[in-house]
């Protein structure tokens, strides 16, 4: 999937992504950065609003699952069950927020469920700022839902 | 503290919640409602997205926290810390989280550790949709620093 492509849908289909300025950094396999800058996210400390980290993390690990299973036959719905977040430092400036999923035994065992039950529960996780001191962690559970036609 | 002075408060310091068209629906003693319209926070599915959720629910408890501290001579910074989201149900109109805060024991807990250390933690939680099956729960960390001038 393209990043364009991905920019595209997302802004056209949730309207408060494009009032963040959100911007596809990179959309590969495993791997999603998504990026938004610093004036529409500002809170009252001139940091980044609790919200706008929420909502990008958020927005970071849906897009991974949803670039993943662009490639199969079958629609899917994706939606957050639950989220953890712990905002740990401040952010001062523009911002990105990086999903990163390598454990292929647990992809495998989320696809081999959504294909038998049409049902798949996976737990994702994004980080804002420095990899080895983030400003944010976020972990998510998402469900997929096979929309058999 | 009015409705209209937190309202325009946070549409001032926040722009994101300007651009999801939050209002204030109530703020007394103990108790806090944000209300946001369905258009500006929709979703790929037609129902509201899990980061307008998630930043309407920080709001409520933020605002909640900011509209107590107010009466204090003191300026305080509060900032959430955590939070913890179960997204149980869709949401599919205009939405309302409301923050409720009953615990005059932990309150007081708090506000002697705000006044003896400068530096207070509370855990306060905010429901969307109905109180008795909600569609989210939000519970959340926030820290309240006293800025001793």
């Amino acid at each position: 999937m393209k990043k364009e492509e991905l920019e595209d849908y997302l802004h056209r289909n949730i309207p408060l992504s494009k009032a963040m300025g959100l911007s596809v950094g990179l959309v590969e396999k495993g791997k999603v950065i998504l990026k938004a800058p610093f004036e529409p996210n500002v809170n009252h400390k001139k940091t980044v609003f609790g919200g706008s980290l929420a909502t990008l993390a958020t927005l970071a690990c849906w897009s991974l699952l949803y670039a993943s299973l662009k490639q199969f036959e079958s629609q899917h719905e994706i939606v957050v069950v639950h989220s953890d977040i712990s905002y740990l430092r401040p952010v001062k400036g523009e911002f990105e927020a990086v999903c990163v999923f390598e454990n292929q035994e647990q992809w495998g065992r989320f696809l081999t469920l959504l294909q038998r039950k049409n049902k798949g529960k996976i737990v994702l996780e994004a980080l804002i700022g420095d990899i080895k001191e983030p400003s944010v962690i976020f972990k998510g559970t998402f469900a997929a839902l096979s929309q058999v036609s």
